[in-house]
């Protein structure tokens, strides 16, 4: 389905006036439905999140704190500006986890429906025959992918619910309603990559638990893997188990697999090692137990943003290692943020091409269309435009060494959510910088990407070909 | 020269098969014959600056300040384990002074063979019936390169000397041989890029002198052009120097012009915006210094190095800013280090033409060369992770600032030499990674974009077209 097919013709044929579907231009793009959609929730949360019933105490929480916490929810980043577990009452603990929700099945739903519609255009390119009509994705293509990604997004959820409320209560002998709670509450903020927890310390009190930390990080991987990916295993699961065809997989379900596989390898081996002697963070604990929490770290740093060590307490070459870990983040079309797998290896693929001196881009046997170049560069560049743009302006306004004002807008603008725990003293135009991080990094992405991919592009004539010294 | 013509079909001429000139494979590649060039040069001097003549007082240098000095001479750098000015004998200074000129000469001549025989390929490859012995760079036309390098380099060079020293003889009542001596080392320091000055604060002192300021920026700027984009100038200023036929320059001279300007603007502003009243940088002066001072620094960051500045004292944002400046460097086949403002420029571009949603990448009215489209994201990849790399190495070693850190690693790769003033402390084995970081910055661009443009591709089919999916 997300299966682009060969292209015809080379850049001549596309160069040539390409007509867009012109009578549907007045109809509203769906890249604006989802981001006033996701606007319109972050200020509806926020009034939520406001009123006096929310917060623990006397008075509501202020516009500020209200703000930052919803688009921190909808846009499953799990940055907080007060501590989740004991400044918000459980009403305000529901909002919460209800944004989150809303959120992930947004940003999964509406990338999937672009994804559906890029592989649409682009295979239509190749019949250049189709009837027109066919090109568009239909509202029953919409309801088939929603009903999708809800149907599988509720049974991850719900298993792993089952587990985490069930250790909740045989290991920690919480009560049955407060362990089904714990147990919904981080399977829900798992599976959507959020990161909000209901422990002040976060996950810190888990470090060396298998049974809470291996359930969190399968969700949170599952969730990162994306939808597509999701659906091929399960298809492939379920017609032939026993008989694994990974050659009729998509490219984008190899890369992702390979990547999430590569980076948490890469990941654990690093932060293992970086941290295994630090008395603040792995040094305390067994070898287990500094494999199992610098795994989970490598987990989560990709994008879900739990954590059950000290980030402050992390050697700067851990959080610069991190800092890449949290950029590239995870599959597209899942609740994972950042430039996605998917973008790093196209551009690791065109390295290792010049690299080894090959012609064209080739990945698992299959050519990588040369429109992708351009979109991945153009993505990462924007990303880290953004990023550094952001940690200036943040420099200029405090006096906070560079690696955590680095590592925080790099973690909001990948909707990670990891801190060294800077974000509740920042000043509040800084927090209004991660908020917009937040929504753009959760948004811009996708829709700029999908922008590129389905825009109609023309040109009347060609330019004679040039080119200046490079390196 | 350096204009690369049309080429000739689509990918699909491109990927049949290619045969390059096997005849001349047992030849030593000319990349060989520089970096060994470079590496002997480096031996040479570390030799010759171990000498006890060489240094102030009892005693020689060790190996490691000798071998870091000659090094960062040789690869025009500019970083510095001891004070050039009182450390050093005359001798040694002398010494500093040839390693400066010919890692210049060497530099500039090798870029600008390689950058011709690229162009000789190219314009090859779209006549197809030419003579395959025309293809190759002879011994005449390397000659005739160097030849030219050697008579401009000197040109530039004696005409800024001329000016300083008559500056430091009439300004500060300088004897005439000091006068000549500062003049001839500043002026060649100058015009390489190389950033080592005679006096133990740089150039903090001279301020806000515009007569010491300007020469040296201007040998810095002409330098950091490149030779090809001298000799284009100079040919048009001998030609028709009334009537400036700017649509005939070539790409590589059109990017080069443009993207300096464009970067000395915005460097300048940024630094004197940010450093405005910082009372240990440009707070002290009037406005006319802070704005000699700011240029004065944003010229100096991209590639050259000496300071007017304390850069200790910087502000963090105009660090960030100025790793940037750094990073991207000079124009190609000059003095400059970095990634070149060519590379920079391309990727610059793509992001414009996805911005924009045209279909072929349109620079000053030609098409840019698909091909360099990978060339340049391969080239900033390989810069980013050496540079990451580093760093992090360099974060296990000491618990220096990351900001610090991160600029000292850019500005020994980029071969800036700028520092915030921890490169003597760093231990031994993290100027070790300087020295590789010099070297690898200095020639490892070049000879890797040469040798990826100058490889013969062979490709005996093609795969099917797939693309995964983007942001
Ligand atoms: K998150
Ligand atoms: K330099």
């Amino acid at each position: 389905m997300w299966h682009a097919r060969r292209r015809v013709g080379c850049v001549h044929s596309r160069a040539v006036r390409e007509r867009g579907n012109t009578t549907k231009r007045h109809r509203l793009h769906p890249a604006q439905v989802v981001v006033s959609g996701f606007a319109l929730t972050i200020l509806g949360g926020t009034a939520l999140l406001m009123l006096p019933n929310a917060k623990v105490g006397p008075g509501g929480a202020s516009f500020l704190e209200a703000l930052f916490t919803a688009t921190s929810a909808v846009c499953v980043t799990g940055l907080t500006v007060v501590d989740t577990a004991v400044y918000w009452t459980p009403f305000g603990q529901i909002v919460i986890l209800l944004l989150i929700q809303i959120g992930g099945f947004g940003i999964m739903s509406f990338a999937s429906v672009v994804g559906l519609a890029i592989a649409r255009k682009l295979s239509l390119r190749s019949r250049i025959t189709a009837a027109a009509e066919t090109k568009s994705v239909g509202l029953e293509d919409v309801k088939g992918l929603v009903f999708g990604v809800v149907r599988i997004s509720l049974a991850i959820e719900l298993t792993v619910a089952v587990v985490l409320a069930l250790r909740f209560m045989l290991g920690y002998d919480e009560p049955v309603g407060r362990a089904i709670w714990l147990g919904v509450f981080h399977s829900v903020s798992s599976f959507n990559n959020a990161g909000f927890a209901l422990f002040s310390d976060n996950l810190m009190g888990y470090a060396t638990d298998a049974w809470i930390c291996l359930p969190i990080c399968a969700a949170v991987i599952l969730g990162g893997l994306g939808f597509p990916v999701i659906v091929q295993l399960t298809r492939q699961l379920r017609t032939r188990p026993f008989s694994w065809s990974i050659r009729t997989w998509t490219m984008n379900t190899r890369i992702v697999l390979a990547g999430t596989i590569a980076l948490l390898v890469l990941g654990t081996v690093y932060i293992t090692a970086v941290e295994w002697s630090n008395p603040n963070t792995l040094g305390p604990l067994d070898w287990s137990g500094k494999l199992l929490a610098g795994f989970f770290q490598a987990v989560q740093t990709r994008t879900a943003g739990f954590n059950s060590v000290d980030i402050g307490q992390l050697d700067s070459a851990s959080l610069l290692g991190m800092d890449i870990l949290m950029l590239v983040g995870g599959g597209p079309a899942g609740t994972a943020g950042g430039i996605k797998i998917t973008t790093f290896a196209v551009l690791f693929f065109i390295l290792w091409t010049e690299v080894r001196g090959q012609v064209a881009v080739n990945v698992f046997g299959k050519r990588l269309s040369r429109a992708v170049h351009r979109e991945a560069i153009t993505i990462v560049l924007l990303a880290v435009g953004v990023i550094i743009a952001a940690t200036a302006a943040l420099m200029l306004m405090t006096d906070i060494s560079m690696d955590a004002l680095l590592f925080e807008t790099i973690s909001a603008f990948a909707t990670v959510g990891l801190s060294t725990g800077i974000t509740a003293g920042l000043p509040w135009e800084g927090q209004i910088i991660l908020i917009l991080l937040m929504f753009i990094g959760r948004l811009g992405p996708i829709t700029f990407a999908s922008a590129i991919a389905l825009r109609e592009r023309r040109s009347t004539y060609e330019y004679p070909k040039e080119r200046p010294i490079i390196g």
